[in-house]
């Protein structure tokens, strides 16, 4: 038998890149991480130590805040988009680059209840994703965006039934009619082909979620599975271009605190958070003719 | 010589209690981090583990829910305030409590334009702090609170300088006219005398962060000590029950990235934002009239 | 168009058990956070709510507590393969169960040289992590085991060199041909067919481990690509009944510190050790006849 | 009234240096995280944005990474004591620096049984902390110590009571006379006076610890206050140059699972280890003839 190199891929993660533009006294900003993924001709490097097909992680970060200027981060898959194009027309050995961004949003500080030009504060909780993976050049070029969330953390204390379950000889769980259902959402979908040029990712994404977050508050819950379906499906249907969306939710466990021993009603009023065990639901909504995913999901921050 | 024991205390920390209010359909939401801190006559749990004198912490965590209920979270400052009396006033060997609280805050979700009753999402980045320290019973009962925040992230892209400092001969560093200014910005307020039953202390946490954001904004700075200094005199004079506020601010570095050796003017736009290490700047403001701070700043997440 | 289900699971994450063996004086210990992951036919509980074929979240954590005591953990796999094909088995719908394990390592404190019956204190940096999926009973089971390690942080000051590596206009690194190297290693390995009830993986996680770090030290470095292929290799050739090694290593940055403005040669011995970005290399190392790796690397933790 | 500044002080936090000593082909390594802070008269650049008497952080970053070549870090204490003395005496309007450090430790590789000259693997789990504060200069100078330890994770599975606690309406703990006693420990202890040039600070750090560690695993505890009390008591006498130790704990809870409703008997062997809440018992001990502990408390990080 013999043991061979199998995937590979390197980059330079998470260059923290704040893009302010000052074309005028009202300045803009746009607060990303960004990581650059290579995948292509590289085993030499594996196998002998040979650097000759490797640029350089640190090349990787040059370009990434240099693109930063050029051409901008007035959208942000559209630099992603730059970039991958570049690392694959213009570095030889490269086969498929993959960008990974957060973004951090900011809202301008109001003063006296007017926006102030150049100052921020930061906003929210959730952190904006996007991927942007392209392989080959010319006619052959492919290409795959992806958007998402997380960190986005919604709660309900009602409308929100768990009873009817399957239940074992290690089942002691109550059913409920009433409970309080909290997650800190992780959400990506999948585009199918667009504009890359044109189309208005940032409607897109806020299109998304509010679809997602108006879904959650509105929609009567007897299981967080059905719930995050119905997130889904809201979300495809807000915006037809996507054709898939994956939901990660953890069911952050708010348990009714037991007050009988105090002689004291709790009434579904007092609640322990609780952090550890938690229940984690996972589903992909999708279109029936979505077309396959490739690469869309390979992730650069997991093995391989 | 010999050894003996020194200042001493225990507590509960960090009940993660969630607390609705459901008296009508449209329900209320309050979600706090609740730590309570013992001071007094436990000596002989340390030099003997004789326990007579010790409230388990399991007790203090069944007390902190229970009021949860009984007396509620309306005010953070009235709940704390309870439990610390009664701590002080039930619980002989305690000579003093202290509680600290962390808040997170919820917004409703506006489902179509309109407030959902029972779904919220996190809202902002920052988070509320609230110390109340009571000791002593009847009349010689004294209390010191605190209020504060932490998190809460701002940054100014304009409208900031640093020159004309001291120079050495370690000193590299080049002043500059116009740079980027963040911080995540902690700060502890003290206030003087209130009536703890009556005074609106979410109205005072509003007004104080408002005071601060927007001088933080609006005030032209010469130095981060500089700014930190006028917002806690903003601070104060927004609040006149306040006698001091200290605050804690990392210089979160911003560099501006050299594009130079790719022919790229900068021109004050690309930015990289670091780390560590960074400037860390801490300041009090205080009237001149203001009581002596007691236990007021001695925290129980400290060292004793 | 239509909108449909995809791909689906679920489960309960980061059951954190302690389990002590007290059968002599001498106590055992070991402390290890489950997370189990259930695939199958749950499809009705996402499309109406349904909940009758979903085993509730809180009884997958009932039963890893259980099976902590019934089976014990004195071998991590062989009590996840007893809760996998417990969940296959005995509950309907469940078509493929997966367990995921973190291990913490304790060491027995030694009191004046004599090792201690039941007093342990944390040991090393490192995480062990094993995975067991099953699918399917009787003759149609099929089971996958990966083990793995995290947070393995190795540095060597020498022996480490980077050059001869393509440039192109956005390159400004200088070669070297002695630099700290640094990681914090995440690898994972497949195991091919193995005896469950009889192996020792508790040798083979030692064997690795080993092979990885002496590899990692005596391995004269051209690349981390480099050093990585020899650590897999090293790891398949020291346990012969691995199958694949999957690595991601951060370069976890040394940069030379500039000390030439006052006068002083740094000769390589003062480094600021940064934080972001980061080089992030990661490589697959297998075996040529390599079976397919089915839902090995089919991850919980990750978007469906 | 007035609006007045208060106290205040600044300087570079987390400078993160790593030194390598070359002197032969069996390196060193020395990795930390410093932080330094000036006190004195900088009440200008509060008031009115002048700089005149600051040293810019910045510098005070150049000087730390420098004096880690010239003065090197063989030793913490006075690595630390030759940058505070530094900043007091050469830079006028400094009336007190004080220099933190966290030691983060490695270990070397071991090959074929045989160290490696220069590979290290990080080890265990606590981190070092060492404080040195320095006022004036010549017959005026001032000077205070202090070491310490944090996240240094220790349990015994037997060993611990906890009963005879006063019980209130509030109290539902049952007592227990054999329980999981588990601690994250943090630990800080100053010293007297010492020879700074010539005292074994290294020595005192291992042998304190190993007194802490060995009365954790030893001492039959009635108490955590208890068995507290005792470690800061036997790491006095093992090491006669300290004047005080204060801890702080938090109980990490470890549960008995409720094994009962599956008919079977737990015995004291399966643990839920809990997140929060946490009980903190924290103590203070002092010689009774130890020095007023001035500003050696005073810590940095705190909120002025």
């Amino acid at each position: 038998m013999g043991i061979i190199l199998g995937d590979h891929q390197y980059g330079k993660a998470e260059n923290r890149i704040v893009r302010i533009v000052r074309d005028s006294p009202r300045h803009e900003i746009r607060d990303v991480n960004v990581s650059s993924c290579l995948r292509g001709r590289f085993d030499q490097a594996h196998l002998t130590g040979d650097q000759g097909a490797v640029l350089p992680t640190d090349t990787q970060k040059q370009t990434a805040y240099a693109f930063a200027k050029t051409v901008g981060l007035t959208s942000l898959e559209r630099y992603a988009y730059a970039l991958a194009t570049h690392f694959v027309d213009d570095v030889e050995p490269v086969d498929q680059a993959r960008l990974e961004l957060e973004e951090f949003g900011w809202e301008r500080v109001s003063v006296g209840g007017v926006e102030h030009d150049f100052s921020w504060v930061r906003t929210g909780q959730e952190v904006r994703t996007v991927s942007v993976t392209v392989e080959g050049s010319g006619e052959a070029r492919r290409t795959w965006i992806t958007g998402g969330l997380k960190d986005l953390v919604v709660l309900k204390s009602s409308g929100s039934e768990f009873h009817g379950f399957l239940a074992d000889e290690y089942t002691v769980l109550e059913p409920t009619s009433d409970r309080i259902m909290a997650t800190s959402l992780v959400a990506a979908w999948r585009f199918g082909p667009v504009d890359i040029a044109g189309f208005d990712f940032d409607a897109a994404y806020a299109a998304i979620k509010t679809a997602m977050v108006e879904t959650f508050a509105s929609f009567h819950s007897l299981a967080l599975q059905q719930t995050l379906y119905e997130m889904g499906k809201a979300a495809i249907e807000a915006v037809p271009e996507l054709v898939e969306v994956r939901l990660s939710a953890p069911n952050k466990h708010h348990f009714a605190y037991d007050l009988e021993p105090f002689g004291i009603v709790n009434g579904n009023e007092v609640f322990h958070a609780d952090d550890r065990p938690y229940g984690l639901i996972q589903a992909s909504v999708i279109r029936d003719d979505a077309p396959d995913a490739g690469p869309a999901w390979r992730q650069y921050s997991g093995l391989v």
